[in-house]
């Protein structure tokens, strides 16, 4: 049996449980280079152990709608920020922790000129850009600490647009 | 007098003085989700004082060849990186260091889907987007220390396309 649930818009509030939105929003901190440039100044909550952190980059294939999962992980050792290099929405899978399990998930779509910082510990969804090349840089740890715990879910899901 | 400059393709080679190239280039150092994503695994020399890194934003006006400067900048406090959230090339002017004073400016262009790394102190010009909407992530130093040296030429230099 698959589980429907609806893409909802990416907002701040709607968010905030989970992570940080990583946009131009709002108005800018700092203009610089003598007004060509608007500075949006540390948006991201950034959250590693001992400043282990790093940017790497994830190519990641393109996924569509509707889009089946029945898997969510989670790092705990840190903060993973997402950027894609296009301008194209990706899908953003989160859920609540019940019980050291992922309850209740949630799809995102982010708008244009987006990317996330997914907090410690909060269950995610793999990278599911929608479009090509599906590449993107990620800020997150890098020592060599296990960082990865992966739950199969009881159900699978399936994200349609709403 | 304007002294040209013609634009260097960037290359790891070249650019290896001054910082690193970020990008999907090589193999990928692990195969994740399912075999669905390549990760390219730290691919940035982050250097920070106690850790006091953060993620910002900068939307800048895009720029023309040919393009004139006649001042650069650097960051005595850590290094500063450039993700671009489009896949179009970018400019990026660097220089070599003789008596605190920038020397020998190179102007270099991206390659579709690349970012950029500026080691600390690294000599270079302001973020030079080409195409709308010139946003990128940029991940720098966040501390309360003055971070920001700027230096004017003895000419003005002129890029222009090779």
């Amino acid at each position: 049996m698959n589980i429907q649930i609806k893409t909802k818009s990416l907002t701040a509030l709607r968010f905030e449980p989970f992570g940080d939105i990583l946009d131009c929003s709002g108005p800018p901190d700092k203009i610089i280079n003598g007004g060509y440039c608007k500075r949006y100044h540390n948006r991201a909550r950034l959250d590693f152990n001992n400043g282990e952190v790093g940017i790497s980059f994830f190519h990641a294939k393109p996924r569509s709608l509707p889009y089946e999962f029945n898997m969510l992980e989670r790092h705990p050792e840190g903060s993973q920020a997402f950027i894609p290099l296009s301008p194209n929405p990706f899908l953003v899978i989160v859920a609540q922790n019940r019980n050291n399990h992922p309850t209740n998930p949630v799809a995102f779509l982010t708008k244009p000129n987006q990317g996330v910082n997914i907090h410690r510990g909060i269950w995610h969804g793999v990278l599911t850009p929608l479009t090509e090349p599906g590449i993107f840089a990620v800020i997150d740890q890098i020592g060599q600490n296990e960082n990865l715990e992966e739950r199969w879910l009881n159900f699978s899901y399936e994200v349609i647009l709403p």
